[in-house]
């Protein structure tokens, strides 16, 4: 039955003039006619630029078409005026133009790096028509927002292996972002080879990190893309893993286990003592050559300090320089490791709270706690980027991320200092099975927020185009499609998934903090249940309410039957996999959503008023079916409510 | 609708007690009680063996927990007796005991290729349960009917990376099979590095080869699995690839490109020329050094004799040796050519034409033509395998393939000489993005005939199995699954795929023969149509086969009714995609067989005899319906023609 509903759905998007491009454009101009895109199609005016290869590579799997470069008559001429930096820049000019007409492209930029992002401009107009695979005819003069795009990854909570971590960047590449924040080390492991601190990778990486090779090979897989990579590595909190091969790096003599669970963990570097400082001045020499970017990461968050209140010679430092609190201890650390990046040719880039060690303006603060922290920053004369409202696993939908602007509620010269932002993918919670369904695609929705003009905000349009992205992105690499079938395949056993799909394509998986609620996950924890095959976002739910909106009673009834009839057909999956029957109750509870929703539209339907009794029983239904069950939210209570208050 | 439909017709397998082994071994008693699997599984008794670090990653892919191999309390003790031969030999002892209490799993073989086959069958035991992942109480004594149990791939028609061949692999070792057949040579490209004869893959590959060190990795690769690996380079004829770089190979002088078309071409080898035969015995020399395997296979089929004919020196070396015809001639190059494979240390083998040759008994026939040349083989002393029956592009239904025997109609001591068989997949009409749905899952139901005990053959509990091995198998890499959806959703463009699910989900796709009817096809034709995304086999009509079989009314309705307005769904597609409008004639026919199928519902269910012109108007269409259209089969007519015969 989804299947004709979503026929219906989707119907009113047929005759969109408007191309799939994300992040749109700052200029375009839709022009008559299109351009074939079939075997003939070649490229001319770019020997050797890889971005080239890699376009005719990403056509070919979207369209199914074997396309080679080279050959005659050019259907794509690309003019490039000059070289690109020899290590991506902060700020280096993105800016491409690129028309189309019914014989030719042609794509005009300053370097090589404009030619990239034109590029992905034109893998994105692509799409079937009657005549063929087409591009249409267009004028576009594109160029960022924001320099400074990012995703944030962290591969210290779970292992992310190199293919994940490529396929992360084809995925960046296709929206735009252009910087690759690498989350190195944590509590829970630190994945970085290095030859200068062996036991760093040795005792604290389970085997499970990057060769400097595999390191290099990834710098110039993202260069290729246009993405800067900038490494963090966290301090002085979040490095319990570095202090199982050094824990003469402790603030507290011990011997420190790599951490499982997830959280804030008291395990703190020594601020106090120089050996810190001696080690980190290698440390970081060391990976400031190895990563070639301006920019160095020091994390910096989450310090409790408790080990410093416990420490007597901690607390005797403090005392003979007299700081009163650990914030101001932490502040002195934050300022001797400035001091070493900046020693090493590098930028300091921090979390917020660096903020506190008030250090030199050239640094790059990265507010995650709120966007107060950037507005703050920006005042104070700093430059930063915005990740608070980023955090993928918040599960907050693409059109709330969408809606979440870096540079809000600045005054010009604040904004000038905004440099742009960065999606940030903790964890704690996701697995490489799992990862790309929270990343893609709200990762694109939020690349356009800091790619595309400011006044680019229409919701209906993004979630359009997104869906397009979102398959387009899955042809070069990204599991976030393919992987969903699979994990309800695994949950159903040897059953059919279809009654399985309708039940999760009707839920949402819920945050971190509803997940943390008990207390039991750890980094051996099985990711193979409901809730990490559940998306962040209900597509389903995101179409009813649409239907609701506009009563399309036809297509409503239909959904909602599907639901009320469902959990019938689900009992010979409860009855025989564990993985599904913890969530039986969830089931009976969509059930009854289904009946709810048909006989409010009954009521409406027969301009009947519905009797208060009903709409009590119903409502104090809907409230429960409303909380958190088991981690998961049903994604269809407030439209259902919706409904039920329409038949009032 | 689907949906709903798919559960009532799965419902009849709820109960199955039989576990989803294939091949079915040769003996196997179910205790009661079952082993948990979960983060507490570790395996003893087998320090280092890849098969074992193979199944616990498969496991943690398959059952989504994270798996470590050594740990306290083992629930699997491997008891390995001995080691196996340095190069898998044909005939090696490939038996093994499996025993599963509640407490702990024990495998016992006799060398590490039983233990491979043995954690093959511990792997595919493993399901959900309302317990947990487990594995039943069981004892299995095992051990192959067929020591020749293969696979051939062809490389050269359509090429083939590293990374397919890595997932073939594995999806063999899952089945048992043991033979990998690599078709590294044809007209259409040479697919391997030859240092002393590099123009052969300079000239003859469009780039697209393995080097050296690349098929010493895949050999090293297969060898983990329990899979020998069969070079094949097809000589005299299917060699113009080798012709490009190396002319003065050639009967006839002139330039050759690299034929772009399918069938059997004129240019042939030279079997007059002393020069052939030093350019063989260097060749074959330095690829025997290359491959392990006791055997070399040297093609040998499809030569058609014309540049023979047309060549005055060929034609004189004939009248010269008394040869009256081209297989005389062909026989004299087959006799050379395997003295140069014996000197080399190797076995010949060859396709059946090379009989002809009368070569030593040593070498092995493979049969393609039909059945009677292994027989014939065998009569004559020879050691066979088949592969007629098995070819994949003929695009049989699993239950076709799997009644074909290997030693069908043969007396005790001809069986003695049948080795076994091969699956043989051509790649005329698949890419790398299709060619996993044509090899799985039929592979497997053959893989079982291969192995199993040969009254192993009841087709129903071989459909029940292979739907679990397929998804068995698409957790450790094939994309049979997994690409077709995205295959569809390329077709569809914007629109949503449900209706061209139900639309492709009815057809299956034409075999060699219907497409090569239109002779339009070359290497470079895309393979992206609905053609191409179709199976060889529809789940979906054989499921409503079964239906029509037991008369359940009220699920045929589901069906029928789903086709009958699944056309007027489809619209918006076909007018937006040229992909899928080619097509669109086909759908109205489906919905109309979803109309007639539902008449004579109405008709079977009022016991009301369906008149004479209704019978004849429907029988006349289905006639035309179940006819071949654009390459595709309209895989739903019989059962359809099967329910008008019972409104009659």
């Amino acid at each position: 039955m989804t299947k004709s509903l979503l026929f219906f759905l989707i119907a009113a998007t047929l005759f969109a003039a408007e191309p799939n491009l994300m992040p749109w454009p700052s200029k375009i101009a839709m022009g008559s006619g299109v351009l074939i895109i079939d075997q003939d199609f070649h490229v001319a005016g770019t020997k050797g630029l890889v971005a080239v290869t890699r376009l005719l590579h990403n056509l070919s799997l979207e369209t199914g078409i074997p396309l080679t470069e080279s050959g005659p008559q050019p259907k794509l001429v690309i003019r490039c005026h000059g070289p690109r930096a020899p290590i991506q820049k902060l700020g280096e000019d993105e800016s491409y133009r690129l028309e189309v007409t019914d014989q030719q492209a042609t794509l005009t930029a300053p370097n090589p790096l404009g030619v990239i992002r034109g590029l992905a401009t034109f893998e994105q107009l692509v799409t079937p028509s009657p005549e063929g695979f087409v591009v249409p005819a267009v004028v576009i003069e594109d160029k960022p927002r924001f320099p400074w795009r990012g995703l944030h990854l962290d591969v210290a909570r779970h292992w992310m292996p190199l293919e994940m971590v490529r396929r992360t960047l084809d995925g960046m590449a296709a929206v735009k972002l252009n910087v690759f924040h690498w989350h190195l080390s944590d509590d829970q492991g630190f994945r970085v080879e290095s030859k200068r601190y062996p036991k760093l990778q040795e005792d604290g990486s389970d085997g499970n990190y990057y060769t400097q090779d595999q390191v290099r090979e990834i710098i110039a897989y993202a260069r290729d893309r246009g993405i800067r990579v900038v490494p963090e590595f966290d301090m002085p909190g979040h490095s319990q893993s570095w202090l199982v091969g050094y824990p003469e790096l402790a603030s507290i003599s011990g011997t420190y286990p790599i951490e499982r669970k997830w959280g804030i963990f008291d395990p703190v570097m020594d601020p106090t003592s120089e050996f810190t400082y001696q080690f980190l001045d290698a440390f970081i020499g060391e990976m400031a050559a190895l990563f070639p970017d301006e920019f160095f990461h020091v994390g910096g968050d989450e310090v409790n300090g408790e080990q410093w209140k416990k420490s007597q010679h901690v607390q005797a430092f403090m005392r003979e320089h007299h700081m009163k609190d650990t914030t101001e201890l932490q502040a002195y650390f934050t300022k001797r490791v400035q001091a070493i990046v900046a020693k090493h040719g590098k930028r300091m880039e921090g979390w917020d709270e660096v903020l506190a060690a008030n250090p030199p303006k050239d640094i790059v603060i990265q507010a995650w706690r709120d966007q107060k922290q950037l507005a703050d920053a920006a005042r104070q004369g700093y430059s930063g980027i915005l990740s608070a409202g980023y955090y993928l696993d918040h599960m907050e939908p693409a059109s709330t991320v969408y809606s979440v602007d870096p540079s809000a509620g600045l005054s010009a010269e604040e904004k000038s200092r905004i440099l742009g932002g960065e999606v940030c993918m903790w964890t704690e919670y996701v697995s490489t099975e799992n990862v790309d369904s929270r990343i893609w695609p709200r990762t694109a929705a939020i690349a356009e927020r800091f790619w595309s003009p400011e006044e680019t905000k229409d919701v209906a349009s993004m979630y359009r185009r997104l869906d397009a992205v979102s398959r387009e992105i899955a042809w070069l690499g990204p599991t976030h499609l393919a992987n969903y079938l699979p994990m309800l395949r695994r949950i159903a056993g040897d059953e059919p998934i279809g009654s399985l799909q309708v039940l999760v394509d009707a839920l949402r998986a819920g945050d971190l903090d509803a997940r943390d609620e008990t207390n039991k996950y750890t980094q051996q924890t099985p990711l193979n249940r409901i809730v990490d095959a559940a998306r962040p976002e209900s597509d389903t739910a995101r179409h009813f309410a649409a239907l609701v909106d506009r009563m399309d009673t036809a297509a409503l009834r239909v959904w909602l039957t599907a639901w009320r009839d469902n959990d019938a057909k689900l009992q010979p999956i409860f009855a025989k996999s564990f993985l599904a029957a913890e969530d039986a109750p969830i089931s009976k509870e969509l059930s009854r959503l289904g009946s709810i929703g048909l006989e409010a539209l009954d009521f409406i339907e027969h301009h009947q008023h519905a009797p208060q009794a009903w709409l009590d029983e119903q409502r104090a239904f809907l409230a429960q079916a409303g909380k958190l069950h088991l981690e998961l939210w049903l994604a269809v209570v407030p439209p259902i409510q919706n409904l039920v208050d329409k038949a009032k």
